[in-house]
């Protein structure tokens, strides 16, 4: 199973729409099962930083079917996963990354939203990754 | 003047519209007026190794202001510009990375079309640049 | 509102000056609002590791709208963006990055300093940016 | 003997009184003796994609001690250095690039031109280094 181009707006849109009420401006990418980007969005006036984080996060949950936030908890200092952010070309080791399952719970994709706090950023991931 | 999501949108409805009618599965990407993404969307089915040429295909666009057939026509063997391609991280030099005006003919970014022949590509990108 | 060759030449020379006051000698480059470079200004005898790091310091600031200094003090061993230098090709995540505003407020572009401490290459972005 | 920030600015000045009376929009890079960047402007409206060029035809120049025009006759197909401009992370192998002497002759550094027709190009390159 691999997530369609229409379910990958639909991510999008719900992202979107908990973006806008948050009153925040995200980037949010979407990518497929096989970690390769599927759809992208910048609202007007999010951060031109965060196209590469949006993207490298949605990659980054992919790449080990977990949060790019679990991932991140692993990979801080005294932690197994120290210092693996710098393999795979870079990955993001915050919140914001999250996987996309279809209803079976076959994951899909995942969505990697950024832009404003990272408590923010992974509410609308998660918001996101919900609009199936 | 930058594009707009919204506009950004509406130049990727048309990209995709003249695709379907082509009977083909696009990649299409659109950067602003800086050169900077700000929506892509695959087709199912479509290219993976279309992701990395659309974008570039746009940006190509924009970093010159003209299409990017045209300045693969510069960059040919014996003509001035050959060799520009190993330039900016790597330029796509050939057809399907169109400017995006509004409708004063001012600027405000690009769109890039891989996935199917040149020609294919080419006519989606004039699509989505036309679809304003 | 983008920043004009003229604006960036006169970041260039109020950054020389408090350099030159503070008896460092220091890198300067200026970027647009776009994030791409508008000037560049290496002192003689500054540092050759400076020419990449002033650049990016630059570039950082804009991409998230914020001193590279207040980027850095969030990317620090517990905090929330612990990780982030490795996205975007690399960011500088310490001191020296600043924005460059015009009289309304409206973010033009950036300036990063590097070549000496982050105290002093601080305070000559610092005098960079207030230089419009 | 290096080219002092001094002598690059004069570089830079010559350069951009050239573009003018061409009217021309380029962008001007000058590197040291060392092949690093010393000073870069970039006029308003100029190509961003000559950003990378106009630094990349400095380098080319210098890391050959001939202009770039000079090298890239010898790269193209059926001639000795053919495919040289995959090396050294990308050359120039097109004029705009032009070594800059002192008074007696030896190379100080560089200065690369792009923006317009090769031909513009080259002929700013020449009188920037003919500036000092």
């Amino acid at each position: 199973g691999d997530i369609t181009v229409e379910q990958a707006q639909k991510v999008v849109k719900a992202a979107e729409a908990k973006a806008r009420q948050q009153e925040t401006l995200m980037n949010i990418a979407v990518v497929d099962a096989g970690g390769n980007l599927k759809a992208f969005s910048r609202m007007d006036g999010a951060f031109l930083g965060s196209i590469d984080i949006s993207i490298r996060k949605a990659k980054t949950a992919r790449l080990f079917n977990m949060s790019s936030k679990d991932l991140g908890d692993l990979a801080k200092p005294g932690q197994p996963l120290y210092g693996i952010e710098v393999t795979n070309g870079g990955l993001a080791i915050f919140g914001g990354g999250e996987l996309i399952r279809d209803k079976a719970g076959t994951i899909i994709g995942a969505v990697g939203v950024s832009g404003s706090s990272v408590e923010n950023d992974m509410a609308v991931a998660k918001a996101g990754a919900g609009g199936l």
